[in-house]
């Protein structure tokens, strides 16, 4: 057989050949929309490959891009990565001393970014000593008049200079692709560096029916952003490799905003977190026009609430429910329904979408004890959830560590596998409440709130107790119309779950702090409220 | 990322841990059906991998088999790869002379057959000198009292000696898998060797929608036989990769015996040749009670005609065909709908069906000049259809001889690819016809005649003509009720291809000569019939 590395080169380069007058459609930052092909985007991803090499960019030299998801972003992904360097996205969300930390800790070299970043870029470029270009995503008229960033130019002028005939060249899959820092409740992010290997071998999982289920005839629109885990969770690699229509909403993830691009673009298939879709369902019944094209939509992040699947499976949208992180790539396992889930019931099969799904071929799982011997699959043991594979992290950029245990990734997550292969998480180990010794899940805890009457969103805590060790604490924000009351929010778990694990009280807040991959800062609420039941009792 | 070797043995691991219970159900060669699952399924060839080790055999060893579609075939394909040993699988329809060039040329070291090839054994055995074990696909009551096989032993004896807890071994993912022989129109059978890594890609592939589109939800039943090109097209690797219920037709291959399994056991896929497609439609027609579960069928080997599609496609079956052969794996390009296909019109769809359709991702095509260079995607500029890509062959086995041009291998045939990117052939280079110094493409003559009434085959071969080079010659198979006449297939022609493509003379014959991938074997009717024009000039 031919021996041919796996080089995501090989991405564009076949929806150039094949699937050339495909579109891609962008809502701009400045706000147009802006449409051409993939035989358009391989022209300028070459010329801006050849701009880079030319500028002195090298085999593995890192390329960072501040930016939503647009044409240009998508260009730079395929140019970067296409020519050998490293594409590092970076989540324009993180605070400024963190931003810092990790371009120097990439060492990037050149640094893109849209033109509503060219305040934060003229704050922190002083602190890029690494930085020798800056360069504004836009053409020469958005370039500033006056600026203190050194060596700026635009991009329209940068990639001019370029050679449209470049030619991708060949090197070894093992090359490093593109690099993405996780930001962890604690210390400073951690790098996460894909190969081309893993992300084509992770790419062809995704696109198929027992993943994502992706062909030429969709329309494909990443509502989670290409900063995010390998480019928007590797859509922006799978578009390209099925010929698919590719639309990307730009920095508008209003629902209206996105309920617009659906319908006027004919998008099939969605992905995002689940507050995007709480917000676009809300939008489609509103509007009370269904939701048009759209006929399936990924979510993951953290799992989507049973209200939400049903209102878009109302709406005739089928929901898949994926769990993954950066380390993973990020897709691990997928909620597409096995033999069994099939043929069970609507309200059985709703409750398995909430699960974690089963792992996808490439990726495997155990569920673990302390020693890292494999728990039964009963549905109870819950143990360290654990995996491992070919687009699975074995360590951390720069970062000697040893990471891997015997070969696994420790996901940080609790679960549980029940016989027919589902995960089911039951905790963030470091979010576990452990009161008079036994475990209590928050999750399971926050889910059920979640569902109460009034109920916007729920957070489950445990925090420190004089009798018990820890006792879980009910963070509740209240809905906007008919809020609910914390005796009503008590009684409606009563009878749902251990009479051990009703939390000893709820609070109302008007609001959770998300991370930057939409999971609520439950570290942040733990330190506000730490002193809840230790102060009670001595007030 | 960690860096995990491509191995088969991944594919069965994975269905048992996550897909255990799924069934594997076969239809033995001794009649009665065969259930179990892919956890015993896997447990079995751990052991046949185990008993194969402690018989000596080792890494890259060839053993072949000569057998059926049924669950010891499917131990056997994965048992010996999974060990790193070479699975020969060795197509029973050969001649002799042929079955033993290719066991010697492959030097196998163990003969796997079923009892029905037992008296073709004995005659062959003689002459298979690297043969030093033959196992008998069956259980000792099996086996014969009196054989003149020597070191004869059964299968359920030789695997019993075997360890369940063999641990598969981990190899560099280049080591070769299998090796299938194509049985060229001329010359010795050549081998193609596969590898592993071309195997779990191409086995990625087939999974996608783009392609075949396989889920844990599907119950496949592959029709072409496992000794076809990589395991039944790469479906005995699809199925435990997606966790798909698995149903093997053993010999009987009448289209009453596969619709009676596709009902039992709720068949939703399967995979055929034409030949067995068109009987298959005339029992449902025939039965009237439609196609059961049936929802998706993939066709290949060579097009499958209008009506064969119109067919299905009433009974609720949709028709992928895809284009390949035994050296790309062999899925190279399918026919799933393109952006523009999916808008088209019913009739324009059923047309692209019947092409060769547009490459999947990882198979790069182009149609060549003489000099390697790429002619236009027009629908008109015929040229060579030459492929490359990860699960494309490099080199026959043990030639020597450089195969590929510029990195392209040339499949031979020549095609045309329109502006849509599909890809239609034309001819097979050596079935060209050549008329006054203009081509006639045999294919498009045939596929017109083959769709008048009364006409059950049609082949169109040239043949030496004293003034025009070569003629066309219209070869028909005249249907069983209401044979056409030579007039009526000629006046149906008449208006539908150019005057001069128009064959000279209709001969009728009692039946079409298939080689054994379902190919008309052309090289023998040029033979037959090479005088009739030059003899009818001086007759």
């Amino acid at each position: 057989m031919q021996n041919q590395p796996l080089l995501l080169s090989s991405l564009l380069r076949h929806a150039d050949r094949f699937h050339a007058n495909t579109e891609i459609v962008s809502r701009t930052v400045e706000g147009p929309i802006h449409r051409y092909t993939y035989r358009d985007a391989a022209r300028r991803a070459r010329q801006l490959a050849s701009a880079l090499q030319r500028h002195g960019i090298g085999h593995s030299d890192r390329v960072a891009t501040l930016a939503w998801n647009n044409y240009r972003h998508f260009e730079i992904e395929h140019g970067v990565t296409g020519m050998g360097a490293i594409w590092h996205a970076i989540n324009p969300r993180l605070i400024p001393a963190q931003l810092i930390y990790i371009a120097n800790h990439a060492e990037d070299k050149v640094l893109f970014f849209e033109s509503s970043f060219l305040p934060l870029v003229e704050k922190l470029a002083p602190d890029l000593p690494t930085v020798g270009l800056f360069v504004l995503m836009a053409d020469r008229a958005a370039l500033p008049a006056v600026t203190s960033i050194p060596n700026l130019q635009c991009y329209e002028d940068f990639i001019s200079a370029g050679d449209e005939g470049f030619a991708w060249p060949v090197f070894d899959e093992l090359s490093a692709s593109s690099l993405f820092y996780t930001s962890g409740t604690t210390g400073n992010p951690k790098g996460v560096l894909y190969s081309h290997r893993s992300d084509v071998l992770h790419c062809l999982s995704i696109t198929g029916v027992y993943s994502m289920g992706l062909a030429a005839t969709d329309t494909i629109l990443p509502m989670t952003p290409m900063f995010h885990a390998n480019g928007a969770w590797g859509f922006t690699h799978a578009a390209p490799m099925v010929g698919a229509k590719l639309v990307l909403p730009g920095p508008r993830m209003d629902a209206a905003s996105i309920a617009e691009l659906i319908e006027m673009e004919g998008v099939t298939v969605t992905a995002g977190v689940p507050t995007l879709y709480s917000k676009l369902l809300q939008h489609f019944e509103e509007q009370g026009r269904g939701a048009g094209t759209m006929q399936r939509l990924v979510v993951a992040g953290s799992a989507p609430a049973p209200s939400m699947i049903e209102g878009f499976e109302r709406l005739g949208v089928s929901v898949n429910h994926v769990w993954g992180m950066t380390e993973t790539s990020p897709c691990g396992t997928s909620t597409q329904p096995s033999r069994r889930t099939a043929k069970a019931s609507p309200q059985e099969q709703l409750g398995r979408k909430t699960m974690q799904g089963t792992p996808v071929y490439g990726v495997d799982v155990k569920i673990a004890d302390e020693n890292g011997n494999e728990m039964p699959h009963d549905g109870k043991s819950s143990g360290r959830f654990m995996v491992r594979g070919p687009w699975v992290l074995s360590g951390y950029y720069r970062d000697e560590k040893p990471l891997l245990e015997d070969g696994w990734f420790n996901t940080g997550d609790l679960a549980v596998m029940d016989d027919d292969n589902y995960i089911q998480l039951t905790d963030r180990a470091k979010d576990v409440i452990k009161s008079g010794g036994e475990w209590i899940s928050s999750i399971d805890v926050e889910n059920l709130a979640a569902g109460c009457p009034g109920v916007a969103e729920a957070a489950v805590i445990g925090i420190p107790h004089p009798q018990w060790e820890e006792r879980p604490l009910l963070i509740v924000v209240p809905s906007a119309s008919e809020p609910a009351t914390a005796k009503a929010v008590l009684s409606f778990l009563e009878g749902k779950i251990a009479k051990w694990w009703m939390p000893d009280d709820v609070i109302f807040v008007e609001a959770l702090t998300y991370g930057a991959t939409g999971k609520v800062q439950k570290m942040e609420l733990r330190r506000r409220f730490a002193g809840h039941y230790t102060s009670q009792k001595s007030a």
